[in-house]
């Protein structure tokens, strides 16, 4: 397809049995560099750094293979690979965000992660999977059958070597609780579609719809009506994207009274919004409740036969999706306890007893020539045998098979050229950076004498304002997003102030908006009650407006 | 940990606060890539080329993001992606399986497709997710209440705009038929662990589970005996590596004619012996019963309250595991056809109406420097609304969010350098050299008068044999696994010969195992049954050798 605005057309790219010759393929490669090269040099739209310095040291490994293949604390034969490197970054970030280092693993309270190949979106369905088996029952234990078949042999003289093999084994539910092996899962209206997906993937309940199937006039929230989607956010769609702690508790008290394990998911830094939830806040508001219905510590029996066999587990997860927010808070909150900034973001992290797992997306703060994070748990929580002499676990404990391991040295060479306090100013300068361009749209709109709906959230790297034309949309790379406002149906813009972005950049997007035709008309009509109709939104413009583009996350 | 083999600490890669200085980071950094470079160059046994050549495309993209984040067809807001190239490599792919091109959303029998981030473990994960979901009924539909809602607003004068909102559908059963919504999924004993950790992930039942819960007494291939694990591969743990079709067939009857849909896992190129499954005979072998069944096609009804809603799908899915086979058996299958090579694989793409979904990695017969690959599968199987009008598709269609962008140019650039015939002589050399490979290792072993167990599957690029001293294994980074083969535990190792192998390593390689050391004895004591025994062998030595390695796959 020809694509008028990039300049670029399939036919330029298309293969063929021969190959290409030199000369095409120049050209192709060439069109391409000069459009990536103009596009990068006037982004704004999106969370991903584009001041990357990994050329330098990467550019010997691409044409070599490195692949991080299971374990990152077991180096396994596959010797193509950079663990060390990795190592050294999940200790870095253990680090940051107060874990307990180094990992080991006969200590369930020290951490454990691994580095991430496809992103945020890797790591969010790895934590909430192992969330969901580690609530719902879920056991890696030794096929009894095999057990039995060892110990036979070994009466018979040991004729036979019969080693074990492992079962993937299911708790049953206590007669008295029906629903104890029934997780629900939590999320607010501001996150990520991602999310949505792994719900399905992974097949996790949530609130919407056991409450609709099961308790169709009993929503706490509002008797008698309908469900809400998701856990409403403060202040609706035109609050500052973070949840609503007191809706969400009691929605969560309605679900842990029927004995129903809780899964929360938490954002940090929203994607649209870069809002960050408040998760110690919301930790301190549901763990009386989770207490209350016995789901702070629970045993969890995976043999009805022999009540000797179980497990101490929590009844509830809270994973944080911290894909943007958990790179730099913790560097902002160093600036604030030396003065150098008046506030600081939300705990997020270990520190915080009931935090299970922590995703972070490398190529959007930090920057990477691909999409890169970091997942992290506490050993404890990994669904593995019990740590007792008769049940060993298995090393393929992450996601993927191959992994990519020349994330592990793009990570690796960005930390160890910079110090905490490099990191602290570029945190300092985006943040700067960011309340200069939210002050300069604000002026614009009163100078335009036009509403152009502008909002930042505190301390958001982000600002949202009223939708810009096509041309200038593709001109900064912009992501676009319906929101239902006040009764009225709004298309926004925002752009995203990463380490790449200069002021000069920000005078000259505010130049261009100040042209007559830079804020085209939009049919603003009333609509349905907002916090129904955000979601409704966000699906209806992934429905209509595929090429005018969404918000993305890794 | 340090590690005596590479003769790597990861004291010398740790960070600090500070950052590392120049020479800290060089020297990590240099030892890295002597360590790197030592091993890529005796690399032996892993199926990953290391002939790559991107280091002249790619190497000014380094400082560069590119993301495919969404669907390849549809050009986005994120502008700093390269789907052009992404779309020239699907059609390429697309003409070499015989799929149907160009893909068209309009058009059910073309292909769609995408480029994976993680390598095959994505593809695969996603092709049995959509399986499950198109054989278990469900659907993504407008939710009826947002549509009530619409049609109120619009009856009242249209002062109101509801946005369509979508929902994820659940088709109940007929009541005559309670399994028709349950799917069973069937793999060989060759399988890669990737598939098993796949179910885990899906939660999809397998024959093993549902046979041992519901039919403990009817395993129809041995009535009154455990059920197996995995379906039996021809000549059990011995064999060549392929599915036993009768023992398919058998099982899957079993399933069928009680009305389950039936999902199977076929491997092209399996991990551990580089066997090709006989996708072809096993589609000409089941297609009758799951006709008999009504398995072909059938009517699912997603609305029990109106009998015209309803989508035809088949009520089976097959997979094709295709992560290496896929990449290079067209190009044999050419050479074949002009008399350049007298045996060629059994087909497997989508020329057999029953394919449904087929998955490559890019960064094993191919070449590249992380994993990559290819998911493919016809655009009337991806789980969307139906094709009439009120309903309308998400262009959320890939496993990832964000995608790695590196890879179409990786791949792009590795086919736009190379004719058809380049891949042909690629093909046979592969072949040729493995050839010779097994040649050399069996007259070593009648040399030296030593039974070296060395085993070759028809075409296969892997040779298997008696496990060599760790020493050697890690010389030439060789992939264990035990086996355990007429009554006898037995250690092997492999080589896999890519294009990055060349006859003078062959050499090196042998003469190091005619050395006195070479072939350490091993307790060769008897034990279980075959077809048990392997699946725990497997485990067991994922569980025991931790740190001596297992196959890999992406």
């Amino acid at each position: 397809m020809f694509d008028r605005a990039s300049g670029l057309d399939d036919e330029l790219f298309r293969l063929r049995a021969e190959g290409l010759s030199p000369a095409e393929r120049a050209a192709a490669l060439d069109a391409l560099f000069r459009y990536e090269s103009r596009q990068t040099d006037l982004l704004l739209g999106y969370q991903c750094n584009e001041r990357i310095d990994c050329a330098e040291t990467l550019s010997r490994y691409l044409d070599r293979h490195l692949n991080n293949v299971g374990d990152p604390f077991q180096s396994g034969s596959a010797s193509f690979n950079t663990k060390w490197l990795e190592r050294a970054v999940l200790d870095y970030f253990a680090a940051l965000w107060r874990a307990k280092t180094p990992h080991d693993p006969d200590d369930g309270a020290s951490y454990w992660g691994y580095l991430l190949t496809m992103g945020s979106t890797e790591g969010n369905l790895y934590g909430l999977w192992n969330a969901r088996d580690y609530l719902a029952g879920k056991f890696l234990l030794i096929d009894p059958e095999s057990a039995d078949e060892a110990r036979a042999a070994a009466s018979n003289g040991g004729a036979r070597v019969v080693p074990p093999r492992l079962v993937y084994q299911q708790a049953p539910a206590p007669e008295s609780q029906p629903n104890a092996r029934v997780p629900i899962a939590f999320y607010s209206q501001d996150t990520h579609y991602s999310i949505i997906k792994a719900m399905r993937v992974l097949d996790i309940r949530t609130f919407y719809e056991v409450g609709t199937e099961r308790y169709p006039r009993d929503n706490p929230l509002a008797p008698g009506k309908p469900w809400p989607h998701e856990v409403p956010s403060v202040g609706g769609t035109n609050g500052v994207g973070v949840i609503d702690i007191d809706a969400l508790t009691t929605l969560v008290a309605f679900f842990a009274s029927r004995g129903h394990p809780i899964l929360v998911n938490f954002n940090y830094g929203t994607t649209f919004k870069g809002a960050y939830d408040d998760v110690e806040a919301a930790g301190a508001a549901l763990l009386p409740i989770l207490r209350r219905y016995g789901l702070d510590e629970r045993e969890v029996h995976y043999d009805p036969r022999d009540c000797r066999k179980y497990d101490v587990r929590t009844g509830y997860w809270f994973h944080v999706d911290g894909a943007l927010g958990a790179a730099y808070m913790p560097f902002l909150e160093m600036a604030h306890a030396a003065g150098r900034i008046t506030t600081r973001g939300p705990n997020f992290d270990f520190r915080l007893p009931y935090v299970c797992s922590l995703v972070m997306s490398g190529h959007k703060w930090i920057g990477a020539p691909f999409p890169c994070g970091v997942y992290m748990t506490r050993t404890k929580l990994m669904l593995r045998p019990p740590s007792r002499p008769e049940y060993i676990g298995s090393p393929d404990t992450t996601f993927a098979g191959s992994r990519n391991g020349l994330s592990a040295l793009v990570l690796w060479d960005h930390l160890a050229r910079r110090s905490y306090e490099d990191q602290i100013r570029k945190a300092l300068y985006t943040e700067d950076l960011s309340a200069y361009a939210e002050r300069r749209l604000r002026e614009l709109g009163q100078r335009l004498g036009q509403a152009l709906w502008v909002e930042r959230a505190p301390l958001s790297l982000t600002i949202r304002f009223r939708a810009v034309s096509p041309a200038l949309a593709f001109k900064y790379t912009l992501a676009c997003e319906t929101l239902y406002v006040d009764g009225e149906k709004r298309q926004y813009h925002h752009i995203y102030v990463m380490e790449h972005v200069t002021r000069e950049r920000i005078d000259a997007f505010l130049n261009d908006l100040a042209a007559p035709d830079a804020f085209p008309a939009q049919e603003v009509r009333p609509t349905a009650p907002a916090h129904e109709s955000h979601v409704a939104g966000r699906e209806g413009r992934l429905m209509h407006v595929p090429h005018t583009g969404r918000s993305f996350s890794g």
